[in-house]
This record gives structure tokens, sequence and C-alpha cells, in this order.
């Protein structure tokens, strides 16, 4: 192995993926795990990024004629059995409330107390909760659509927890939407589909594809998945967002039901849509180098840090008075529609390790100010996405930012896009398969191939080899032409053809 | 009793003010009670009032340096028992959870599985969850201060409950920071009251008092507690904001230990403070009358509804046409440093019912246009705190809404002030007190004098009085001169004085 050139991450991402991506988040400060098993802490660096996700994505939401709303975080335990799958696929992993007290414990300390008549779930998604709710809203059709949704905390009792990607406790979103007809549910899945992929590619610069899911694959009872599939920098699939139609399942196991123009009482169409602080995690490993985070500017919590450099209190009041100038002229500059983000850092520490501090955190914009650039009227610039920084006069720093930030921003996605187009193939016959999916190399057990194209005939089938080969069916993309073409496996003719990944 | 108006709320405040209350959540869509025991359903009007809440205190917590950060929803139950005062405060009011998976029931149905080694509670409040989280943070003087906010929702399992006042689940924001010096966070704890009482008076137009709280009063472990205490129109107090300074006695329970300057090793000074979704209801028992919800300008999510008023389709593409540009041009003027914030409501509706659907919303300004008004390029203007409509010109319209907005605030605010002025006295004897908190008519069992400011000098002594009375010590208010009076119940001498209130 040649020798590695100094990173600011150990260790590098192709030395251990999994450990440097929780090295990144260390160094970016982004998040902790708690003393509560399989739930972190979002530290303010990590939080004000989920913010500016959430602030864009509610636009989108309302720009789409939704409205916010709040329901209860606990839920009856006998409301989940009513969905026959979705509690199938819950139930193995709920945190339930059983009393609502505590006393003190004769051997000591505290214990429970007050037990419930009926124990409570703490809500791993809301279809139940919220469809009871909506069953008394929804009388007749003039009650339709219902478009809501809702920013909450949900938890997944989860025996291997990751953070962000795959924690018990996480912050999401949930859409829940209520129709009169299938149509206008469908398109209602597909619309939300689409928002998750304008987030993902214009403001994460992450290239999703949209597709459905499989039925092994969709949400316990939905009629179909939709969802967006990233690659990871290790050529794993990440589900970032899923949209579901949800048919009349849940409008039948709560019973929403309308009256119908015609004067008929029907079952309504429902929907539910959701994306998690897991989009942070996505983030980090779509981007992210072996120097630590990079943040695609128009999420970036900070844009652009300004340095201070002087060497003395004398130097000092010149340096301020400059950078502070400086700044005001910056926030002026519009990026994407808003003022560009702006800090100084002013604080007493080293210029390398402060330099350092940033380009972990993954700023995308480092300017240095010192004697010397104040007597050219200069400033010195470092971006996050390229090695090498570079002098420039104040006056065409400013009035290029915008272009700068652009130019990130694209960048980050052009390079994702590379990665995944080179490790994305066509593969027709099962030793190929097998070939593509085996690690070569036995220090990189997670080490394969990527993104498989592939004709099959039934998922059925496919399930021992997948599984043998910790692989699964990402989706089968939206946007294919209806081609024929024959199994990987059994060389039967069929028209289905999906992407087949490791996932996380 | 004289004959009642006509009025969109039944009963009136003055019929029955507890149950109003509960109709007019109801007529203005808030809120509504959930299928479980003490949890409501934030209705999307609710919901985007409090969003408007959030977002305005988010802004004033920024501006006075704080970050938003997230910790996990469940602690352990050990953390509790660290606080002696703390658990005495909440152990009695937990929702605890016990298992973490359900499984078939022989008997049918599901059943709790998976019993967790130690329980853990939902949280009613976070200080120890975050104190054991900085406790890692802090090592040296460097690491401080640490300003921090969370928003999020908590869970006290009270036993009676009312919509928005007191659920067994709120939404709320809870500040915890950490000082080197006592001073620091005594300023800290006065800052944050502060911004509360700027939010409340210049936000939500509701006048506070901001005082500490007698010691049988305070937070459970905080060494002061500051409150702001508004009066409603039924003359209770309700504390609408706490800002709590906690001295040593978390970091001691909790060991947040750091190096000071001069090398030793100290327990941090913390506080913390919070406000929730308590607001919505202080919000609406300040200002709505027997018509419905009352919202102040700055913080109503529609400040001007148009209602477009046609007799056919012929007439309807003349009156939409002009009620666009109007939108268009209003929507150009701006209040309060914001955009106006318009809706147009064109749905299939008798105008009449339109009318009060907007009323009962509490909306501020109502728009009525149609071909008579667009002839003599006018509009029909109703103000929710006025009775009358009245004609005016567009454009005077146009150019006076920043005016007319402003006005609106001031005369909620002012009305708010005098209510609580005219219902405010100096009490000096038993035979007083007794009388200003004995409602006068057995009809009207709340009704009561409103606020007693009162000399006393000793809460021991006042126990069983205040007790039989129901009645409370709401706080020594921060403005107050030092003064010698007498107690009101001993005739000692006394310096200290306090407001005296039935409370929410």
């Amino acid at each position: 192995m040649a020798k590695a050139a100094q990173t600011a991450i150990k260790p590098t991402r192709s030395e251990d993926y999994p450990e440097w991506y929780q090295q990144v988040i260390k160094a970016a400060d982004l998040a902790e795990n708690s003393p509560v098993r399989g739930c972190m802490v979002i530290k303010p660096w990590g939080y004000s990024l989920w913010e500016n996700m959430q602030r864009a994505l509610d636009d989108m939401f309302k720009a789409t004629g939704h409205s916010n709303a709040y329901f209860p975080l606990l839920i009856p335990m006998s409301y989940l059995e009513k969905e026959a799958e979705h509690v199938e696929g819950f139930a193995k992993e709920c945190a339930v409330v059983t009393h609502h007290r505590l006393e003190p414990d004769p051997n000591g300390g505290l214990r429970p107390a007050g037990k419930l008549e009926e124990p409570l779930i703490i809500r791993p998604t809301s279809e139940t909760i919220i469809g009871a709710t909506y069953a008394k809203w929804v009388q007749s059709y003039r009650d339709l659509p219902i478009l809501i949704n809702q920013w909450a905390n949900v938890m997944r009792w989860e025996m291997r927890t990751r953070m962000f990607l795959r924690t018990a406790e996480f912050l999401w979103q949930e859409g829940h939407t209520v129709h009169a007809t299938s149509q206008e549910a469908i398109e209602e899945t597909e619309r939300m589909v689409n928002v998750y992929a304008d987030f993902a590619e214009n403001w994460m610069a992450m290239p999703v594809i949209i597709g459905s899911k499989t039925p092994a694959e969709r949400f316990p009872g939905a009629i179909e998945t939709l969802s967006i599939e990233a690659m990871m920098q290790d050529r794993k699939a990440l589900q970032a967002g899923t949209s579901h139609f949800l048919g009349q399942n849940f409008s039948k196991a709560q019973e929403i039901v309308f009256q119908a123009e015609n004067g008929e009482r029907e079952f309504a169409w429902t929907t539910s849509w959701g994306v998690s602080t897991r989009l942070v995690g996505a983030l980090i490993m779509t981007h992210s180098d072996d120097d630590g985070f990079v943040l695609p500017p128009r999420l970036a919590p900070t844009q652009i840090v300004i340095l201070p450099i002087y060497r003395d209190q004398s130097q000092r009041a010149e340096v301020i008075e400059y950078v502070e100038s400086l700044r005001k002229e910056l926030s002026e500059q519009t990026y994407a529609g808003s003022s560009v983000r702006i800090e100084i850092d002013d604080r007493d520490m080293r210029g390398g390790e402060k330099k350092w501090y940033h380009v972990k955190r993954g700023v995308p914009i480092r300017v240095e100010v010192g004697p010397k650039d104040i007597e050219k009227n200069a400033v010195f610039v470092g971006r996050r996405d390229q090695a090498k920084s570079f002098g420039i006069s104040r006056s065409e720093f400013v009035t290029s930012i915008d272009k700068i930030l652009t130019e990130m921003q694209q960048s980050l996605f052009d390079r994702a896009l590379e990665l995944r187009e080179k490790n994305t193939v066509e593969i027709t016959n099962e030793k190929d398969f097998r070939d593509f999916f085996t690690p070569k190399n036995e220090d990189q057990p997670e080490v394969h191939g990527g993104f498989a194209n592939c004709f099959f005939s039934s998922e059925e089938q496919l399930d021992s080899l997948l599984k043998e080969l910790k692989v699964t069916i990402r989706c089968i993309p939206r946007d294919a032409d209806e081609q024929t073409g024959t199994c990987f496996l059994t060389g039967e003719k069929t028209t289905q053809k999906a992407i087949f990944a490791k996932a996380y």
C-alpha cells in the first residue's frame, strides 16, 4: 500500500469506510451517542443543518398546498392491531409505555407505578393515530382532500444503530393525505416523491433515482411505495425518502368514509410520505472526504467563514475593521435567492488549528485576511472542494461570490453523479452478478461493485441469492422505457428491470 | 338577566367562561382532544399560529447568542433520582417506558414484551439528560458558556387537562445554559425572562408582570424562578413563561465541572427557561370575545382575508381579477418588518357563513369586494376588533394597511392592560382579602376580584388561607420599589410584597 497523505480524518475512506463515517461526524461536531441506547444527541452544527433542510422542505410542502399540524406522540396499542401488515412491520420494535408515575422502591430508588389499562406505543410512524383523527374529520367529498404534514420525533427500537442512518429515536416529517379518488392519491404520491428528488438534487447536490419498490420492500400496508435512492461513496445505496400510496387499506382499517358527490358512501384513498434526519447521514456519505465534512453551499449554515489574521493588538483593530466591512459587503450579496451566510471567527486559537476546525466542519469557503492582504485590498480564499487556496482582489471576490457558490454546488453534484455512473452496470447472468457483489479484498469486506441494472422475472426466485450476497432490490426506476430482456438468474423472458445494490 | 345579543360563541364569557374557552377553540378550529388521554391534536390553524410564535421566539433566542440542538426523548429512570427536589417534582406524573416490543397475546391481541433492564421516562423536562451530556462537553472555562435551546415535545401525566393550558403532551422550547460564574448565570436568567416579556407584550399584545417566584412556587431544583404573569379575561392569572437560575444544584448532581482560569476545578452554574403551547391558551383568553378568536396582527397566520362577492360566473371573472391585483398590491406592503400575509377565500359558500368562518378564526381584517365596490374602486373592510365595517377607497386602504394593523395590535394590548389595571388592587387586611377572592354570584363561582398586591411576612403563615381560597402567590414583581408595609394577615412589619391571584 502506498504511503497515505496526511489527512484530518483517520481512518480514511479507503482504510475503513464505516469508521471514517463516525470520525467525520465527530470531527465536524454534528452529533454524538447519548447515554440512552440507540439515541443520539444532535449538536448545534448538525442541528442547524437539519434546520436548513427543514426550512427548504417545509417551503416546498407549503408550495404544494400542505399545512402542518401536530398529533399525539403516544398511540394506543389496539390502534396498531387494526392494519394487519402494519402491525407486523412495527410491533417488533416499539417503545411501550405501561405506567404513568414512579414511586419509591422499598429496595431503594424508584420503580414504575400507576399501571395503564391499555399500553401506549411511542409512534414509530403515525398512520394509525392520524387516520383515526381523519375518520372524524371526513364526512363528505367537500372535506377532501386533506393535505397535512407533521414535523415530529418517532421511535423504532432498532437493534443495530448508527448515527443519523439508523437511530432508535429520529426526527422526521410525515405527510398524511386523504383523497376522494384513487387517481388523486396516486398523483399526490408521485408529486411528493418528485419534491424529495428535487430537494435531494438541487439542495443536497445528491443525484437520486426515483422508482417504485417491489412488493417485499414496500411500506407495511402500502399498495405502492415510491422512493429516491442515492449511491454513497462506498457504492452502497441509501433510501433517502419514500412516498406511499396506501390505497384504501388504512381507510378501511380506520373507517375513513365519505359521502361522494353521487351520494354513495365510499372509503377514502390515503397517502403518506416522509424524510428524516437520515438525510444528514446521506449528505455526509455523498460529499465528505478524508479531511472531514463537505457541505453543499445551499444547505451550509455558514457559507463563508472569515478568519482575521494578526500578530498583536495593534494590528487587530485594523484587521477587524476590514473584515467587518467585508462581511457587510458580502452579506448584501445573494446566492440562490437568499442572503449569503457569513461568520467571522476571531477566537484566540492558532491559525492552522482554526483553519482545520472549519475544514472539518465542511464550511464551503474560508477567507483569510491579514495586514498584507489589506494592503493589496485582496483576500486569500480556500474552497472546501479544492485543495489549493488562492489570492483574489476583494472586489472580484465579492462580486463573484454567487458564481463561486453556484459552481461549488454544481461540482459536488457532478462528482456524485460521476461516481454513480462509473459504478452502475448492466448485468445479464448470475456469474457476473455474484462477481459484481463479491468483495475483491479481504481487508475491505464492504467494497463491491455498486448498482446493477438487471432484468428479473420474480422477486421470490431471487430471494435466496439476494440474502446470500446481502443485496436488495432498490427500485424499479420510474423513467425506464418498457423493454424486454431475460432474467439474469433464470433466463426467462421478462419486462421487469430493477436496480440491485447493497444498501444502508 | 338582560336578553343576550346574538353571538357566534355559546355560551358567552359571562355565562360560562371555561366552556366559552373550549367553544372558541372549536369554532376557530385550533385543536381537539385526541383518543389518547390528555393529549390534543393541534389542527392546521392552531399549528400555524404556533409556527409564527416559534419563528419569532427562535429569532430572539438566536439574536441573544443561542443555538438549537436536540437531545433524547427518553431519560433513564436513575437520572431523575440524582437531584432530590427535581424527582420529587416530576416522579408523580411520568410516562414510563418498560418494554421495547409487542408480541401476540395468547388471549388475543398484543402484549408488551422485551422488558428493559432500566425503565425509561418520557422527558417531562430535560435538565437531567442535557446536564449529563454537558458534563462530558465541559472541561475548561474555555468551553463556557454553553448557550443551547431545544424545541421539543414533553410529557407530564396531569390528571386534569385542558387544551393548550394543561395537556399530558405539549410542545415547548427549553433553553439550557452553563456558565463559569454565578453572576453570568443570573444575567442569563434575567435576559431570557425579558425576552419572554418582550415577546408577550410586543407580539402577543399581552401585558405581563415580570417577577420572582416565592420558594414554594419555584421550579423543582431551582435557586430562583423568574416568571411572566398575565391576567386573563376572567381575572385569573396565567404563568406564561419561566426562567430558572439553577445555581450549582444540577451541576453538582450531574458533575458539570470545569477548570477555572486560576486552575481550580469548580462546579458550573446553570439556567433553564421555557415557554410552551400554553401561550396559545393565553392568547385565546387574553383577546377573544363572544364571537370567537381574536388574533393580534403580528402573529396572525393570515392578516387579511379577501372575500370576493359575485352572483354568477360572468361577474366572477371580473371580481377575481380585481382581488388578485389587490392581493398583489397588498403583498408589497409591509407590516412590522414583514410582508403582509393575505388569503383570498373563493370557496363556494354562503357570504354570511364565510364571513363568520373568518370572524371565529380571528383573522384581523376582512375585505369584501363585489362588482359595486369595483365600480367605485373601493373595498368594504371589517376589523376583528370593531363591530362595524366600513367602506374605503382601494388606494387609501392599501397605503394605510401598516397603520391599521399597528393600531389594532396596540388597541388589543391597551384593552388587556386596562382590564388588568381595573382589576388590580392593594389589600392590607384579611377581611378585604377574603372578600376580594370570594365569588359574589353562585352561578359564577369563578368570578372574583383579580390581582391583589399585598405585603406579607411569611409564605408558610399564609398557607392555609391561600389553600382555602384557592389563591396563590404569583410573583414578587421585579420593578417594585423597596417599601415597608404590614403583613395583610398578621400585621407584622415586612418589606415583602407580592401579587396574589387565582391562577391557571
